[in-house]
């Protein structure tokens, strides 16, 4: 299942050394302006080789808009957009074949298709959400342009390293997209350190849904929580999600959590700020022997090649964010729930 | 949205005073031994009354099958079960028309719909979860019948009290549905406590699937833990979601993780166990004093009269239990992955 | 798939000699008046036993509402629609276990289901149609109160004998719903008499949308007239489908089709009347012998037994009526096709 | 909605003089051979400037697989397919910016989206086709490679001048594409007549499904035929569909009806062939002056400029194929029906 989205569906493609990857967005109503800068802003956040606590491998990542723009707005028909691979260096992987790396899905994925393209990993690899970050850029301008909504996502722990505060101008001055620049400068050297001695680091990122639009989320199974969790649970390096006080409830009184206000009630919208945040595992790939599987049954000891990221919270920043919007512009455009909304009347 | 599910399609329908409540499980295929006894099990374990840390709403909770099955095997149809509400006490709440109980989606609910079912929340109730379990049954029989899978559910945490070990036989044995029985006495000694104190309590859920069916989840967005985060984010009381390794992959090294099987890789399924735990808040409902706002925007101090639960860890095990077997029973019967798995050839 | 519709969804379920049938209509907002006598008017008009020219069962077709429905408005949750069978003789067709019926769907259903209900037809029978008949009631009731619009159809072809004429108030007044009395009162002969003579008669039927809501329909794949379409093919009987000029254009010019209106043009509404046409075969149970298949796979002479219909068009009338319904109710809460037109912002 | 098939999703995109149309394939099984051949056979049969009966535009449709294919075989992923355009002449269209064309939708699709790409038709065109044949040329090898299953569409009738006869071997070597050389030879001299005339011509094109995939569709609404004539009625210019013995049911008594096959039973394939037939108007772009209207709601007279087709039914022929076969791949595809077909166990 590619499409993600019941009225602003978004539909992926794209394999990490393919021809090009992208995404098509249907359901986008007519009259949103809307340039390939839009998307390329966002694209440039997410792509490798941006800085060195990101993967080497070299890609401009340059969006092309193939259909449903006219004239720089929106025309109501799908928005095709595509990134061609450049980069692609498919020899790396060719003794990769029989190999199943662990931590990554390459038995599963062998498992179920049998064929498979197993050249970095193919579909499986992390860069299939360069489509979502197109979607998810479209679904941005969409909540800006209507109800000034922003999605704010920023790293918030890396190993031990926790962010202490959370200013949101300081994200994009310092690699590691923190909002604390005391802990990204720690956190920064953290993976450095690691980086060397080959491994990688798992961590947390918290994304902010400030003035989110109202009266989204459709009881009983499409909460609006229900859809978001779904979406970060989508992402292939997540392991939780929570919103709202999350985890703190546990031990909580009725007395003390009645009160608070989470940003959603009943699985809808109250227009007020929502917080979630999850948790991310750490890069499978790193550069030191290990023991694999192969697809004739056997274990062998062996060390990967290829580029990888030491850290993926800063470039998975951009994914949540646009995860969250595509939800939200899903909402934002679900049929009337009252007969005084419907307008083809 | 009242349906879950793509394949094995749950629709549910019922508000808390209505008439009567049920659900109409779509998709499952021809063949499988069905008799009422197979709902109500579970449905006795979801009602309310059934110990002291429940509410003393009496609802004998009874399902009649009105299509889909005969001569005691599904026929590929419709199954239609429904449960009537015998124990409404609608007065109670007659003066509950105008004011937003804290806590509840009452205000939401009325912003959306403005014409609501006030009447024990209506369709917010936690009632509406009965007929998740209805769907959950029939789920989980097609699951031991087609591959042994079991779904096993228990409370690990209730305040402060975190049980310390695991024994599935034990869940069942106390009224706290803990797998270890000195945890469930503190917890239930616990409960009682702040049920005398007009207090209620929040907790944690642990989902065992024993022996999942190989294969199931399909990429990119359809991974089966995004379903599962889904799943458990849509009944209303949950704030949080983890699968594996949880929350503890962030404070890890890729070399740490790699090794670690968590049952599923890229949203596949290895065949191997899946462990899943939610965060449920403190049910809302407590009888004392609290601020309320009401329809005309003013704000009293009042007392929600009524029956409720001063924790509902207890009776979410059920519910938790139906949601994960509906999601593994959907993905038990998508689509062919490959041509050679197709049968209609 | 017994749901149709995305943003109206009607899910049906029910077999003829089970307990009970029914319908969940899932998507209506909250606002909409309704009573259970909306929905029975139509059921009445499509029960059977109405006339001589309907099967003799006897069935009083009595709905029930579960639920979605409080203070005679509906609340945006699912309504829930049931009509319990009572004069299932299932004893008429114990002997029916084995034996295919000609014309009926017998085979087929036991290859793709095995095990089925053979009791009149199970799913299979027209009787499920009563379910389409309660979903099509909450439709038009939409349709009229937000756009005025009306839904009538009528029997146009009896065997040879076509309507000339096409007055409204006509319709109900005799039991063949013509719009032409005179052919009616032919039609109603030629009825009888072929029903004296143990056969049946198949015919056409015509629906128009009066004044439909303007810009419904979705290009490219949700055309208006291909929902239509589908609505109207899924109805067991059915051959064909035409709208506007239908057959009529395959010899016609450009110059003479041009300026012609046909209340759809590019899939989308004008808001301009629309005439549809469907042509349904002769009912299939006849009191005759025939050359039957048996699970077995022997071919045997046999003469059906139970109580049917020698012509199906003045029941239909109502069933088609409300698919059309559906499909409308469904297009008019579709999601906003214009950025001015969300209105959650 | 620019996706068609629950199982097989074929999502389409592109506007007539934009800069490229594709299709994206999902859910198409792993290990099906596929070439961009497989895919180029049926855009050259679909391409204007082939012959002349139809449009000059001068397109090569050369298509490029973005994805989704890999050693030449599918790999369960995404098949991302797109054609760019190469002769757009824009400038033709300039001046029909706010004249609405009658028998287009310019009108409908103002009033939708009121912001529209008037050039050439954007996505009203009848080159969003392009898109559907792409889908229905994997459909089609899907469904030959595992079920022999082979999917011929013919032109049966333009103007007043009906096939005869059909001699499959024929179509293809005709201009008309119609299986009776002596017809064909007909239509075309009336075709080259209206064409002078500055008119243009409608038809009927038949389908026929030899040895279709056995047990195909889903009670109640997924009847293979109501699927059918979905898929043909979202093509823009039909106006009727029927199927099996379509309209000639209408005077059969049930007793003559009952033997025949028809292909299809209770909306499941039996095996054997089915025959649909569909009517399709005159295109409505012709080189004579018409009535229009302006979007300043004046009325005009004007000739529209451009290159256009006299007669559609000969490029209309592998459109209705693709549509068919899409149909029967989503079908085959679809969920089990019986336990005993589920082969996750």
């Amino acid at each position: 299942m590619n499409t993600f989205g019941k009225n602003f569906r978004v539909t992926t493609f794209g394999e990490s050394h393919g021809v090009a990857l992208g995404a098509i967005v249907d359901g986008c109503p007519a009259g949103l302006p809307l340039t390939v800068q839009d998307i390329q802003h966002d694209l440039t956040r997410r792509k490798p080789g941006q800085s060195r606590v990101s993967t080497p491998r070299n890609e401009s990542d340059q969006a092309e808009i193939l259909s449903g723009v006219f004239e720089d707005k929106t025309i109501g028909t799908p928005i095709a957009i595509i990134v061609r691979n450049k980069d692609q260096k498919s020899k790396d992987y060719e003794e990769m074949k029989n190999i199943f790396r662990p931590g990554h899905a390459d038995q599963t994925w062998f498992n179920k298709y049998k064929h498979r393209d197993y050249r970095g990993g193919g579909r499986q690899s992390g860069r299939e959400t360069l489509s979502r970050v197109i979607g998810g850029a479209i679904a941005k301008k969409l909540l800006s342009h209507i109800c000034n909504t922003k999605i704010i996502a920023s790293t918030v722990q890396i190993g031990n390293i926790c962010a202490k505060k959370f200013d949101e101008k300081e994200i994009e001055k310092n690699i590691m997209r923190c909002g604390d620049p005391q802990a990204a400068q720690k956190m920064e050297e953290l993976v450095i350190k690691t980086k060397k001695e080959h491994d990688s680091l798992g961590g947390k990122v918290e994304i902010r849904i400030i003035s989110p639009p109202k009266m989204c989320g459709t009881p009983v199974f499409g909460k609006i929580e229900a859809e978001l969790a779904k979406a970060m649970l989508s992402i292939g390096t997540t392991r939780t999600f929570q919103y709202g006080e999350g985890i703190r409830v546990a031990s909580r009184l009725g007395s003390e959590q009645n009160p608070i206000h989470e940003g959603i009630s009943g699985g809808i919208t109250t227009g007020d700020d929502i917080i979630l945040q999850v948790t991310i595992k750490p890069p499978p790939t790193i550069a030191q022997e290990q023991k694999m599987n192969t697809s004739n049954d056997e274990q062998i000891i062996y060390s990967v090649k290829g580029r990888h990221d030491p850290v993926i919270a800063p470039r998975f920043v951009p994914v949540a964010e646009s995860m969250a919007a595509i939800v939200f512009a899903d909402a934002l455009l679900s049929p009337p729930d009252r007969i005084d909304q419907i307008f083809r009347k």
